[in-house]
């Protein structure tokens, strides 16, 4: 299996569903910036929905909601955190940000919305599903707690309440990072395999990769941000590049034993993760 | 029956509710602001989700979910509407907002982190319920849809797109307030129906109430906001004020009207249609 074409392929199958679900023929206020928000990103979140459902014997075309809405909830994040209150950035993917563009009221309805609009598609259109609605409940918890304030919204509390500190404590450090963005990445794998029914002890399973990912895809982040602003919020900055790199390496190890009691069909799982280590963007 | 004590008595529960919802002990970076902004209020919604499904047949415990849930995505819009970016209030309920006593980022990211609970209360847990996971997933889809884009947050769009024209149009007032506040209000009423599992008939007399009780809501807001600033985007300034108190009269008598097949049940929403006409505060 050549990972970079399954990327590439997995990418262009989510970009093609939240096209057609943003196009969709009925305009309304939010549209626009919904698309201009929603448009680029390396789709990360809902080619883990897809690889973890494969990987479990369920059909991509099962969990398109999930994707698109994993997909809306880290964009309502992006649009939220780019806000002058909070890291107050002007540019993101190459392209203003959205209240920038569009304003500062805008762009917070248009995170709102979004966010919203995650768990109406998560809902809607159930009957033809062939998952049934308890399963797509699970999925509602899982969204709503890991991007709550037990997850992404609690780190990013926390993150913005430590900004400024000269020192942060390791335990604090992992704190944030597991929650602000190891909580929703988790989720997107656990998503697959909620949808797909799976085992405890395959569930389990994927619970252990998703968080061992999510630490490896952070400590990366982390490490290629260097050459940017000092900050202490960071694992090179606690731990030391060194250190740091170790911990990524033995984070990837974890996630791909993880998967030692799945067939091939976890194989774009176990390279998904070597890939997160070795990525240089 | 008397209505005064039964608006008295049901709020006392859904306050305990909620407060006992959000004192489970377990707290979190989150949980002052929280209970900050979810205390006091008058519960309007909540109590409109109980006395639906008592309408219905069914009892008030089965309802604590979506009556907390809907109070949270109320508290969610309060909270962002009065951010400087919006309409810029420092007082709500007699008291500081949230912005003004914990601070522009801390306010945004309470916002986000109630909204997205009211999915994680409605979600959980579930197992233990009487009601079936499809009612509640439906329910799941009617809030994301009344709070999102074709509903609250729309509304809110148009309501700040349209803020300092001189003159708005009637047909763009009542789109304006039937998606700011019409929408939560009728969603609050229909959640008790599809959690009573109501047949279609009763269904869609619930869906014509909440429409009506959320215009006349709306027009005697209006109306008693007369004293303050004036408001182009507003009944009294659309209509004049006769016309608007004649348009709460009819909306207030066909809300009752809908109620016609149903039994002494739903006397308390009979009642509760005439006592927002009829309301000094």
């Amino acid at each position: 299996m050549k990972l970079e074409k399954y990327i590439s392929e997995k990418r262009k199958i989510v970009d093609k569903w939240i096209s057609a679900y943003l196009n969709n023929g009925s305009e309304h206020p939010l549209s626009e910036i919904f698309r201009y928000s929603m448009s680029g990103g390396k789709r990360f979140r809902p080619i883990l929905v897809i690889s973890a459902a494969e990987a479990c014997g369920l059909n991509a075309e099962n969990v398109i909601p999930a994707a698109i809405a994993i997909e809306m909830i880290h964009n309502f994040s992006l649009i939220h955190d780019d806000l002058p209150c909070m890291d107050n950035d002007e540019y993101r993917r190459d392209r203003e940000t959205c209240h920038k563009k569009f304003g500062e009221t805008e762009a917070l309805l248009a995170g709102d919305g979004l966010l919203i609009e995650a768990f109406n598609v998560l809902s809607k259109n159930t009957e033809n599903s062939n998952i049934s609605p308890g399963a797509i409940l699970k999925v509602v918890e899982l969204f709503s707690r890991s991007a709550g304030h037990l997850g992404m919204t609690g780190g990013q509390v926390l993150d913005m309440r430590y900004q400024g500190q000269k020192r942060i404590e390791a335990e604090v450090l992992e704190e944030i990072h597991s929650k602000k963005t190891g909580a929703l990445i988790t989720s997107s794998v656990l998503a697959g395999g909620i949808l797909a029914e799976a085992s405890k002890d395959r569930f389990e399973r994927l619970k252990l990769y998703g968080e061992r990912i999510g630490l490896t895809y952070q400590i990366i982040d982390d490490i290629l941000d260097l050459g940017e602003d000092h900050q202490t919020i960071s694992f090179p900055a606690v731990f030391g590049l060194e250190k740091s790199r170790e911990m990524a390496r033995k984070a990837t190890e974890e996630a791909v034993s993880a998967l030692d009691i799945f067939d091939e069909r976890a194989e774009p799982l176990r390279q998904l993760a070597v890939y997160l280590l070795n990525r240089s963007s």
